[in-house]
């Protein structure tokens, strides 16, 4: 076992604080790796905090994960000691039925395995996330990262990437579409990258002005300040695809508003309460509404892939282990741009 | 100009009654027909009184229109004297807006004139539906009917058929396929026998435990009766494409959890109230809720074609137009197998 030092919550009320745990050594098909940034995202929060349902504490929160390969397994084939991985918000799954067998392990039908608040497929042992020095993960499902590259931007990508990447890559993203992004978080710059990257004209939808020359910084053509209703007429049936990144309820129906006939709406962020939805705003211009979660372990290969060809990487504020509780405040408030980024060394006692 | 009897509704309170217009004689482009038959759709009665927004009365509904060719314009070569034909939602569209040239003349960006309470492309004339024993169309907006087919039952495929038929066959229904279909009314009995044409294996959702044996007869292979909650389970994760044609409000969670991973949800029905929509039902499995409306001209054509090669024909039951006031009542009420067609000599005096 591999003594393993990480910050925890240890209730729902209280605050992150340093905790020791034990990795297993490698079986035959693991990698055993070195963290060396861990992002904090939007979920690692809610989950700590008991706002997603039960939640299995002591709890270790982390799933936009970087770091340096130290051992693998003797089956291990893909990776070598010293190798750059990154490990996202799964870390196994039953690779049998036809959610694994379509590479969207995520949708297992079984079980899949997240890298935190979750047990493995023994059905017992908990899993503990990435605000740790170290952790141990099957090799089909730790991700491959190239040198020469900024890493600590990299990590954010492991969930606020490929969330938005997927769906973008999905509904056919390319130079001549227009997609349009509601809100500018840590989801929602890594969308205006990525739609850009991809060759797309982005418009922002935002409820803070002061976001505009962030956005159109960010790549943004358009923004739209929401709080307005009248800032929406102008981009009438404009749209081929929004990513919506907001987590705050809002009414979609000026959004449905702005899409093209059959243009598609995607929900990244999960509100508090459920959406009013319009028939007519869907059935007049035949749009939809649909939902996007994450991606599968080979869709994540090649948005990493992707990012590193085009240098899209996150936008961080690189943080020690001791300020993990005063970016949970700031993250809350909207008040980081865009991604606080945990550098694990600061784990250590 | 053809003096044409007809039934309106002179405002949103009165019975429909007997009610004299004038039809355009022909136009270059355009066809004269003598109405057969036209079908009694929900939407007819929800627009004669008013409920649907403003109403231009007197109002003459109807647009599932099914007769034969009387006189053509001189430059007409799709049609001649004696032709069937049928007409559907619409009779006329710009021709040259972007939805127009993707033959969907029902979003037209400029001007879609509807069968009934809209105006011409002149912008004032007013359109009368097909509760009358004649109608001018152009051309381009009149749809082939083949001969040797039961007439008065090909009626509502002009709207319930190509309702229904327009998402069954974008998104992919054809052997091997699950569709469920929510209602069993006008749309939803077209929906079943559309889909099970199409080779897809059926299911029935229904208030109504009475419904099992005809939406079995009609071709399902499965029903569930949605009164209680506990029916949907065996169901969950199996379909991959709902038709969801009930048009009274209803929780939208149950049906999309019987959804597959990807799996479509559309709204063909319009219920009076916003629906609500918890992001997690269509994020997790990334599924997918649609709006349809009817279809355009070449669509429609390719579902009559079909239809008449498949031998699928609506449900129906004759009347006369001094039986119309009785079937709007028991359409509400949902008292007919499924749909009241009126016989156009009936408008005679």
């Amino acid at each position: 076992m591999i003594k393993t030092n990480a910050y925890a919550a240890l209730s729902a009320t209280s605050a992150l604080q340093p905790f020791e745990l034990e990795r297993r050594s490698p079986r035959s098909d693991d990698v055993l790796i070195e963290i060396a940034y861990c992002g904090i995202c939007h979920s690692d929060i809610h989950t700590a905090r008991g706002e997603w349902g039960p939640t299995l504490y002591p709890f270790v929160p982390g799933h936009e994960i970087v770091g340096r390969v130290l051992a693998v397994g003797k089956k291990v084939k893909r990776f070598k000691m010293g190798d750059l991985v990154g490990v996202g918000c799964f870390v196994d799954s039953c690779g049998k039925c036809p959610s694994c067998k379509s590479h969207e392990e995520q949708f297992c039908l079984d079980h899949t395995v997240f890298t935190y608040n979750s047990v493995e497929l023994d059905g017992k042992t908990p899993t503990y996330g990435g605000y740790s020095t170290h952790i141990t993960v099957r090799d089909k499902y730790v991700l491959k990262i190239k040198k020469g590259l900024p890493l600590e931007r990299i990590a954010p990508l492991l969930c606020a990437g490929i969330t938005t990447y997927s769906p973008l890559k999905r509904y056919g993203t390319k130079k001549g579409k227009k997609v349009g992004v509601i809100g500018l978080g840590g989801l929602g710059h890594m969308a205006v990258k990525i739609a850009r990257a991809m060759g797309a004209e982005v418009t922002v939808f935002s409820t803070s002005a002061e976001k505009e020359p962030d956005a159109k910084k960010l790549g943004a053509k358009k923004f739209v300040l929401t709080t307005n209703p009248e800032n929406f007429s102008s981009h009438r049936g404009k749209l081929d695809l929004i990513i919506d990144t907001v987590s705050a309820n809002h009414d979609l129906s000026p959004y449905l508003g702005t899409l093209k006939i059959a243009g598609l709406h995607v929900l990244v962020g999960v509100p508090p309460k459920p959406s009013e939805v319009e028939a007519m705003d869907l059935i007049y211009g035949r749009k939809h509404l649909a939902g996007s979660l994450i991606g599968g372990i080979k869709e994540t290969q090649e948005m990493l892939d992707f990012c590193a060809r085009k240098k899209v990487f996150a936008d961080i504020e690189l943080i020690s282990a001791t300020g993990i509780n005063e970016a949970y405040e700031r993250t809350i408030k909207g008040q980081v741009k865009y991604r606080f980024v945990i550098d694990a060394k600061t784990f250590l006692p």
